[in-house]
């Protein structure tokens, strides 16, 4: 498979990527197409994982009552957290809309079984948190796959686990990773909501590169790179 | 940003998640020019991230001896790694071709720094690990903007992650994620070379997904999705 991509279809790729935002609001009531729906999961099924493992389950929820459980454990989870925030940013923290599990008409929670295919998988033995790391690519394919779709996708960790296991009837040793919420969208907003409401910068890119080894920011054999790095736009 | 997705540019990513590969051979002694790395490395950069904390880096690395090293913690892992497995598999395993440290003209390291904009990160309160989520969320949009730009890239897992943290000189709390080898290829795999070698099949997407809770296969509700999902095909 020696596809090479065209300009429009690399652009399609690095658009995905820019202009992908975790949706916490402007959901709109449409429902999500079947078909729409079967093609972002399977981009999610066709991520990479350890061994080839493929250690992620997608439990699809619509629900009431169960979405109406998991939005109570929003509730107390974040009044919890904001303990650990001081005044004025705990009244800001308070304000912000942070999840759509109601407004968004599909739920669906991805989940990790550590024993898929086991006890061996290759290349899960020296770092077994591996197999993890395999659902959340699986994560970012759905994300990305939705975006081209008009589908936007808010990933909710305001939340117990303990209870979301319980809700969703899991097994002991699986481990859910991601808590979604899908729907078509009135808008994409241009930056992530944060940035807008400048809670916190976008790093520039030349900050979170080093050479060679930690925090080594340059050398001459990395200069030209060092100044294209430098000199990165801001793609929103 | 509402922008939509033409078909080409829809197809780019889907092209870019299915083509994609673990790449270990194959690689070329063609050099990565600086502005498709920057491109590459800034699609990682704009990943989403729990409480837009952004809390990776990359550590970019060409150097000889350092990647010797790190190839020797792969010889020895790999050996260690064997004994959890019986011949016949154990010589199979052994057999694979399951790195690209020395053969590839770039090596990156991503690492996961959890005190970036702490103590308080939104999100991150009750499940902390969605900080290194968030990091593979990077490592997956790296190795997409890599397949569509023509640079293969393979995840090394095969490591001692206490002897690559002392080689790149990471500070203690830093918590390095994914060791990924880069660069042109002469081919791409048209499927995973361990479903090639039929050590393990690709399941189908039916047997990943559920309706409403754990192991529940359908009902009445979800049934013309379930057909759908049924008769997916594998794009491969």
């Amino acid at each position: 498979m020696n596809v090479d991509f065209s300009d429009e279809e690399k652009n399609g790729l690095y658009k995905a990527i820019f202009s992908r935002r975790d949706v916490r609001s402007h959901f709109t009531s449409k429902p999500i197409d079947d078909e729409i729906l079967t093609r972002i999961l399977n981009a999610a099924h066709h991520a990479p994982s350890v061994g080839f493992s493929q250690p992620w389950n997608f439990i699809l929820i619509k629900d009431y009552e169960t979405r109406k459980k998991i939005k109570e454990s929003f509730e107390i989870e974040r009044k919890c957290s904001s303990q650990f925030v001081e005044e004025p940013q705990k009244s800001r923290y308070l304000s912000f809309k942070l999840e759509g599990i109601l407004d968004s008409p599909l739920n669906v929670c991805v989940t990790y079984d550590p024993s898929r295919f086991g006890p061996f998988v290759i290349g899960k033995s020296s770092i077994p948190e591996t197999g993890i790391y395999s659902v959340c690519c699986a994560v970012q394919n759905l994300w990305l796959a939705a975006r081209t779709e008009g589908i936007g996708l808010g990933w909710v960790s305001i939340l117990s686990n303990v209870l979301l296991k319980k809700i969703l009837e899991l097994p002991d040793h699986v481990i859910p990773v991601a808590y979604v919420c899908l729907g078509h969208v009135s808008e994409f907003a241009p930056r992530p909501d944060l940035e807008t409401a400048k809670w916190l910068p976008r790093l520039e890119l030349k900050d979170v590169v080093f050479y060679e080894k930690w925090e080594k920011k340059q050398n001459s054999s990395w200069n030209n790179i060092h100044e294209l790095i430098k000199a990165n736009l801001d793609y929103a």
